[in-house]
């Protein structure tokens, strides 16, 4: 009878993660729409391919590697090890404590996890858009999936030296989404901006995205997947304090991403005078990655402010890169990179145990590492095969040299 | 032993609750797709712009004021009270009855519940299209969201006296649709048709939507949260008779869509000879509606029969409106007003504790206090700001004037 | 107390069945998507008409006559009975076991398999894209979805002769996805090719898909789906085995998408120098079915090598068919017919019950019957109404003659 009850609650709980690794695969969707409705209609097939071919090498990769690395036993708290040998068979076995406690099929986690990699490779896809080699982006995503990403993972998620210091970064703001960021920054720098997004005497021109319905359709797919990926991180649902946080977690979720698309409308209206729709949907993004360093602790009102917040560094953000010449087509870097350090440090705001020199530590540890093994790999990949398209081939987008397909091919573009 | 079964199953019932409101949210990206598919393009930004606007207004302002007018203690059976203190730290009690009998995370109760709310201010926005001022219309939303729609949801659903007196409105045909339907009534007959629409001697000129892939995604989309509109308003589904009740209202609830679809394309094609896909369209949403009020207690073929006269019935609204000269670019009012209050009243085929009158009585009590209050609330607005942008800027597009953004700026226009 | 713990499980397995059925019920948004991102823009308006309005009639004759003739007391293990009588309301009663095992409510069940018949049906509709008569196709559905699937589904699901036999195939491989295929190739082959396809000197003209972004939307919602599709396929998550079970099934599931991914699009690099996007997508789609037939034995690193075998042969597939001059605009016949063949031949790879002959034997058995029934009702339907448009009609769309409409009437089309 007992073992009825404990049953059930693994059940439940191994349910509750493949459902809510479902909406972190969704996001896979989310991401894709996103970037394609912001990207020009040249540049839109490439685009497409890049995301689902990352999901793709994503969960490959993190079977073959990742997970090992990032799960496995360390080798010390800084340097993880690679436990399992490589087969992908590693991860079947119950995990179901001796002790009474409930636990869930490793394998929900496993897939739990794996969605989690390729979002942080999404995040790299969209700051690169229009000017990068498909190839080379694809030879970056194996490592970055297999190696960069899990590696930083294992400090925090996979009991190494940043979960033995104290840095709390519950879901990711830091871990996933400023790690996304970071890759792409360094990739962007190597990379350059795209012809006509800068003019000699400092001018910023606006190349606007070809199909605005699609960037608002991801906005609302990242938002509604955001539910298993901050819902799904609090590993357990089947008792009364699990599911309470569970649903405290939801709750505030969404209101920080409510609150982001205010704040980003209304600075925008204010700065422009216009009522931006893509600032609104970054807006609803950056309040998305504010909140998931921490969506357990806040009230619901904290939660709308740290959102909000988000909302408004966002805006200011894609302005001050733009100022550096930084081009990133869709914002990535803004909304997962600055709106996830803020988060990181929203921690503060509602949890006890977070210290900031900690959640800083662990900041600049993350932002370190990644920018530097990220910019070898570009660098390496630059160096053997190219990353960037001819200006020729970037004139007639980069559809037509990578993929030789058009996005809407009946189309008359202007 | 006993309290772990009851955690579980508290925990199933809070999960249950959270799923379904995550569906529920996404029926905003459902309103979002359809509208933006069933305008011009020349309007799509700002129905875009509006419909993730709305939606974070209506969960802010719901948290702040609309959910405690709802469900706090009432002044009385008519007036609502407002019994907690603005903050959104009222709703993280735990909902744990002493008597034994299992709840859920109230939480979980107040995410569900706000998803619901912006599901009503989302059928607004796509009958006002095309020609409304966005900030009028984020004006109304706040008082739709704070004030109107918890009130009259405080009579049915708060213990109030709709539900004193026996008004059985399962899901919200009358709460949720038809208030939604009848706010929109009262803009567009302060705010006219558009220019085009309505010739000098009668005659009604098709606009037709600029993408419809896109509205048909929409209308799948809600097809899908609808599952959580209805298989969430159970509230329970942690016992055999709760379990088949939701199983029942997701059965009913998807054959009463298509029967909806069947009927309004089978009357298309008698009416006008061709097999019109934005009637379809419509018909499967007031099949959902119509179901709405009552889809636990009919078999599957009685649904399939609801739903299939609320897919009738829409064309006929449709041309009904259209005769009235009441401008309603995507059928808002019909599929929610109409089907809703046939839905309402479909409530005596199954329900034998329905009665004629108390549904009657509902459906005007509903009517009469939404349509006069938001009457109120638009003249108001009319009169501070206006709500209608002037001629030469509906000729341009209301994304001109309102956004300075275009929905696809690279494709040639006719 | 005991009953207490049996009423949470059927609870549990009853909401899992139908959280898994509303993501199979996505698929039909999926398949919409897909298609209409693949068909000209002149085709457009028509094939989301026969997408919602199939899936509306495959619910409601399954409901009539389906389910009864899948899962009623057959009249021996060949041919179906019709146990119940029509109507619908046979469904409603409580399935809980007598001697304590767990069961989950009917009603959800049937929610379950209503969903199943439409994406067999959904498949057909892409591949006779663009030149056949609207009508006819939805007659063809009745007796598609109220027939010819549910006869042949009795065999295996139903407890027939493929069941005793010993043929396997977890979700269908075979039952849905080739009987899908063959009823669509029947009508193929009825049909003929589009105008224009085949040079009259054996070319294969490319005729390229209008909007790609909408392609790949639905191509991840049928990703998404299939979680619910081959996860649902479990029938029960209740207790610890079946939990891993599902678990194994939903990372299985996505790996063998995965490599799909990348073999398709590794081998159209190889064969034709560019990275397609469109065969990425039919090669995330046959992974996914290759996997169908069994999800649950593979280890993950066998799941990946199935959808990558599934991801190449479905290029091959799709080139012999050219080859034959049988034109399936969408690629719906290699990808659900090739791909299900080898999906169920994998079984072979990973399950030690299933023999070569007893799946050669299903495989033939199924093709025979689908294929024969089909042609026999297409060949009726072409006596009786003709299923193909006029020549002229098919130059200027079909979406003119059957639907009035046009998808996207204000962008300029070439």
């Amino acid at each position: 009878m007992e073992s009825q009850v404990i049953e059930v609650a693994y059940a439940l709980d191994t349910f509750y993660f493949l459902v809510s690794g479902a909406l972190v695969m969704w996001m896979a969707a989310g991401f894709s729409m996103l970037e394609a409705g912001l990207v020009r209609s040249k540049s839109t097939v490439e685009i497409l391919t890049k995301n689902i071919a990352l999901y793709s090498l994503a969960c490959i990769m993190y079977m073959f590697i990742g997970y090992n690395i990032m799960y496995g036993d360390g080798l010390n708290s800084v340097i993880p090890g690679l436990s399992f040998f490589i087969g992908g068979d590693n991860t079947v076995e119950e995990v179901l404590a001796s002790d009474g406690e409930i636990y869930y099929s490793g394998m929900s986690d496993f897939f739990f996890q794996v969605v989690f990699v390729a979002t942080a490779m999404s995040i790299v896809s969209g700051a690169v858009a229009e000017r990068m080699k498909l190839w080379a982006f694809l030879a970056f995503a194996v490592f970055m999936t297999g190696v960069i990403y899990p590696f930083q993972g294992y400090w925090s998620w996979g009991e190494g030296w940043l979960d033995e210091l104290g840095y709390l970064d519950y879901a990711g703001s830091g871990i996933v989404h400023m790690t996304g960021a970071v890759a792409a920054l360094a990739g962007v720098i190597l990379l350059g901006a795209r012809k006509g997004k800068y003019g000699p005497n400092g001018e910023v021109n606006a190349i606007p995205g070809a199909n605005l319905p699609l960037a608002t359709l991801g906005t609302f797919i990242l938002w509604m997947g955001w539910f298993g990926f901050n819902g799904g991180s609090e590993l357990k649902v089947s008792d009364i304090e699990s599911a309470n946080a569970v649903a405290q977690v939801f709750t505030n979720t969404n209101l920080a991403a409510a609150g982001g698309v205010l704040t980003a409308m209304i600075v925008t209206r204010l700065v422009y005078g216009k009522t931006d729709l893509t600032m609104g949907l970054n807006g609803a993004l950056a309040g998305l990655v504010s909140i998931t360093a921490e969506p357990l602790m806040p009230s619901p009102l904290l939660a709308v402010i740290i959102g909000a917040i988000g909302g408004a560094i966002v805006v200011f953000s894609i302005i001050g890169l733009d100022k550096l010449r930084i081009d990133d087509p869709v914002g990535a870097i803004s909304v997962h990179g600055t709106a996830g350090i803020w988060g990181v440090f929203a921690v503060l705001l509602s949890n006890p145990d977070a210290t900031f020199m900690n959640q800083l530590i662990g900041i600049v540890a993350i932002f370190a590492f990644v920018f530097i093994a990220s910019l070898i790999v570009w660098a390496i990949l630059k160096a053997l095969m190219g990353i960037r398209i001819s200006e020729e081939e970037e004139y007639e987008g980069v559809d037509q040299s990578e993929c030789g397909l058009e996005a809407y091919p009946e189309f008359t573009v202007k």
